[in-house]
């Protein structure tokens, strides 16, 4: 396509190269020239709207695992799940600014972990803007407060902070340079050296974000064991209800809702044309986000209907929360491929995204394994299959479009792309399970070791609300003042 | 106004028509034609943006009926009405993807029905993309939830499954075609042969969707009868309160801010001048959409005040709930006609509103008809009065505006513009209440017919959440152990 | 730079003046002016977006408020509370749009109050559109709710309904108009006559918004005197819990989520660059934006790990409630120089702020001063510290930028900028608690003569949900019928 800047020398060549010929050229290329600086200017307003609104839902997330986390434990550990879910978002503020950001994005840099902008320096810049740290950090507090559901009702305060430190800190930001920093060595943006000529398409993260919480939490939850009464003496499953199903419901809603921001979001620009103008002037960067909002809606919506009458045919009852799990692990799954795969291809994601998480959910139960949130079995499980989906299904004009870098990628397995992005994804997959297995198992038996992780058998019993936060959630009845 | 694009010929042949001025000519016309591309991607970003963003919003009107339904609701059936919010937007994703929005959008078409675009085939194209889908989807799954507050607490769930899917995939997309789509018969964007001359102008669908909701809760209600216990023996009304007053105010709050995507949204582009842009370039579709905006705000405000002082007056105490129903009541009523009256005008339409809402609630008193989200009465009631309000009160100017196709419509017959528009509207109101009366009617009288409509007094007494859904909503007290 | 728009008789002129020159100039510039004109309509649709959906922001926080000051209250009064919540939004939507607008912002006028736009008279215009108005509405609803929070369960439901529309319609509308309106005699935006050749930066309103609604609530308290029990015989305060941590967590995230409208949306538009584009075109107003959502972010986090730590080390446990008035405070404080500090400083900012406020409650308890919401202490408090902040912070760049009219304004006297910014600063707080200690404390004292204020000693024992409200806002078990 022609150039919108002008070149006066050019046009006053042109124009017969008189002094009238360079007076008209400056006159005629000088407006040229601010057309497109003002072009620019537009570019940067409409893609900072889009990308700072997006960063503003992906936010809203957290306060959807709060009501979550909260509605999915007992009445009496309501302000300890709480207190960590506010904290993922207040400590990530502060540690993401001064440094995890720099470990995630700081090119240039080598292909395992950044290191520039340490507390914002040399923000903006022509790579980064403020927005788009507010986006990262947006999706840094999603991982701790994964991991914070597995480990919920049992475990010391001091060793949530720790644990939670490190891994929104440090851990997550190395993943997250590995995949989506342009050095990384497993990223698709990749100019040259990539993971079997493809690297690795997780849009918006069901193994950045979603695989690193879930396997956290599940050498978490393994190195604490069950909270007492999961299991009873004859070793069979006792299921400790949430208290409040309201709040389950509500936190899910708002999960979906943040997920618009989450998966579309992850374009971080909206105002970019796909090359294809003539033929088609209304496709672009605009739709492709479109195209992601419609398939992460269906993956979520198959995977909850399915969860519906999976269950009701196991278990005998229409179950909300089961629903509100399966609903989520959709949304989990359809996130690394969101952006490149089709709709129809979405609904393949959700309906087998439910039952992963069933035969997860039956496998954790004969392992005696307690995660009051399935946070791993979902998170972890269903983020898995989602990137082995992504290297099936996605889709070679999707794949081109938004990964333009590179002419001719590898593509989805299923879609006849060859079988060099599904390797990527299980190395993906392996890579993320033994990074965070090594690091945050590490952490979690050290905190076991030195008798910081759980939370004693008198605590647990009374309920950490009462023992180390001051008091119950809850004061219906002014009578009982169950205040300490 | 001049075009941005240009011809290369004309301005050759202007220039001389000499060889250089072949070469001035394409360099120049060249980067006008950039230009005149730059701004077609820019338009589609910007709108996109905006139509993503409405989307987004109206989408959380989900959750605020959740809220509000399970809030209004006794808590052992809370379970059940979450169940039900959440299955209208899951069971809507899918059905309004395969066919849905095929039978309401699929054009060209007759007046009737759509029957293009089943599956999102052909997506994108230049009349739809698909942030617009997600637009209608979040539109579909509100008429659904509005259904199921009439028929709360008295229910069996295969009767939900089945009025549910068939509301939200045949029923409403049905309307919509009448109304929104540019084949409807009833539409004001046709560009011939429009109803009265003059089409229906239902915005953002007081009819479509609050009155198609509402009309069908009522039948559900009529058909089901009242829940055991809200008439005593002597035929008194008996207040059964909903368990929680603070969903009620979270849900309405929601609500209120998803209708900001809901009504000004329904404008669909922002980036849009009314050719108005030499005397008052500030005045665009911008503008109207901030109108539309403060209509859509001072119409639930006012509605929710004369609300506060009426039953005040009426009933003796300032009732939360009530000023709530009231707040949503002048919702409903603006929806139709927020884009075509003045702020002024939408004072008197929640002024109305909040009688029109107070008069069906003593006349639904009186004739023993209980619908404990007083659905029918607000969305059909106050959704009826809007429209009737906007065949009253339309202004010329923001007509000719929105409907730019058509000089000299017709307008509001209190506004000087004669009775063709208010004769549509009545129409509309008869046509929607008509059509769901019939089809809604009878899938609700042959759900009764074989017995799978209400649920047993047993289980009516003991509570859907404890029969059907595995457990009550809450446990605040461990002890208890109210799961099944 | 160049202008786009072009003179079609300079043009002919460098062409030569013939008659095809002339024809050429008008081609060519018409194309250019049709371009201007285009750039025009994107402008107003771009930032029209992003202001609309700012303003939406905004108005979520009087959900977070209801929402926080539910859950603060004890069962018995939550209706109550609640109720005014929804009236601050639905009175201040009537009021504000009658003449709260008007004595705000309605220029030409004098510096102390504003007298034009009533009624939205001659909207939209150069000045003002709809989504402006919007905007600063959700701003106004927001003093009254910090108010209502002072007061709290122990109001008459009258007293509440006069000063709340005082406060909305005309308390606040004059002070935003001191430092909001270009013509408010302390605004920076004037052109001349700057208080101290500096005028007030309360970018966000830390003064106009958060000191105004907690002086008054401090005279509403300090006048009703302490709830009964607050208290003991001994004189001990005694902890009236909040019947709801959860509650209090939800309402906290959703005025965290709102605070990204409040703070960033306050540079109402976003197309703008500053003047820097061929060094740094990256660099604009949305990058200030970007800019102004960390700093809020980070002084909120900061302000509520120091609470964390420090309430650790005073009390001895870990407070979720805490914490989230931390946070709370962090933003208040912020919210006047979040858009003219860098990041460092606004850690800086919530580190104090988090002292502030443990101070300000210590000294509220040792004074017998009751605000079950610590309202006046948090708005009041944090909100004058953070109006010496940026007197003391505000970098010069970034207030040159945004305050463009004047060049080398005073800025931050520890940035070098000398005291002239401070001195205005200190003016702000001295005025606004002056200004607002008169008028509020008169309508508080007239109420509390006429004995309108303070409900009765049996009303406060019983509940005003039970009194005046028509019942409790809980029915947990249906056995129990509590409504009356």
């Amino acid at each position: 396509m022609t150039e919108i800047a002008c070149s006066a020398a050019d046009l006053r060549h042109l124009l017969g190269g008189s002094a009238n010929a360079t007076a008209v050229a400056d006159y005629i290329c000088g407006r040229f020239d601010a057309i497109s600086s003002k072009f620019v200017d537009t570019s940067y307003a409409v893609d900072n709207t889009y990308l700072l609104f997006s960063a503003y839902l992906v936010f809203a997330m957290q306060l959807g695992f709060a009501m979550l986390c909260a509605g999915s434990v007992r009445a009496k550990n309501t302000m300890n799940i709480m207190l960590t879910n506010v904290l993922d978002a207040v400590t990530g503020g502060v540690f993401y600014y001064i440094f995890g950001f720099a470990l995630a994005f700081g090119t240039p840099s080598n292909g395992f972990i950044g290191h520039h902008y340490f507390g914002l320096s040399q923000f903006p810049s022509f790579s980064f803007d403020y927005g788009f740290f507010l986006f990262q950090w947006a999706f840094a507090i999603a991982a701790a407060g994964i991991t914070s559901g597995s480990i919920a009702e049992r475990t010391q305060f001091v060793a949530y902070l720790i644990y939670s430190s490190v891994l929104t800190g440090l851990i997550y930001p190395i993943v997250s340079h590995w995949f989506w920093s342009a050095d990384g060595w497993g990223s698709a943006s990749r100019t040259e050296n990539l993971l079997f000529g493809s690297g690795v398409i997780d849009f918006a993260g069901s193994g950045v974000v979603h695989m690193v919480g879930g396997i956290a939490g599940l050498w978490g939850a393994v190195i604490e064991g069950p909270r007492i009464g999961r299991f009873d003496h004859a070793g069979r499953s006792v299921a400790l209800r949430g208290h409040s199903g309201t709040l389950v419901v509500l936190g899910t809603f708002l999960l979906w809702f943040g997920w618009y921001g989450f998966n579309p979001g992850s374009f971080l620009n909206i105002l970019k044309a796909y090359g294809t103008t003539t033929a088609a002037p209304f496709y672009g960067q605009w739709s492709a986000i479109g195209r992601t909002a419609v398939t992460t809606t269906l993956a979520g919506c198959t995977a909850a209907l399915t969860t519906l009458f999976g269950k009701r045919l196991l278990v005998g009852h229409w179950n909300v929360t089961d629903v509100c799990n399966g609903l989520l692990g959709g949304f989990a799954a359809i996130t690394s491929g969101c952006a490149v795969v089709d709709p129809w291809a979405a609904i393949v994601c959700g309906f087998f995204s439910a039952w992963v998480l069933i035969g997860f959910n039956k496998l954790a139960e004969k392992l005696k394994y307690d995660d009051p949130l399935e946070a791993a079995q979902l998170h972890g499980g269903c983020g898995a299959w989602g990137i082995l989906f992504t290297g099936l299904f996605a889709k070679q004009a999707y794949v081109n479009e938004i990964y333009s870098g590179l002419p001719d990628r590898p593509y989805g397995l299923l879609m006849g792309g060859g079988g060099r992005l599904l390797a990527a994804h299980i190395v993906q997959i392996l890579s993320i399970a033994s990074w965070v297995s090594v690091t945050m198992g590490l952490v979690f038996w050290l905190l076991h070791k030195f008798q910081l992780l759980r939370i004693t058998a008198e605590e647990e019993m009374a309920g950490m609300d009462l023992t180390s936060h001051g008091g119950l959630a809850y004061v219906y009845n002014d009578e009982e003042k169950p205040y300490v």
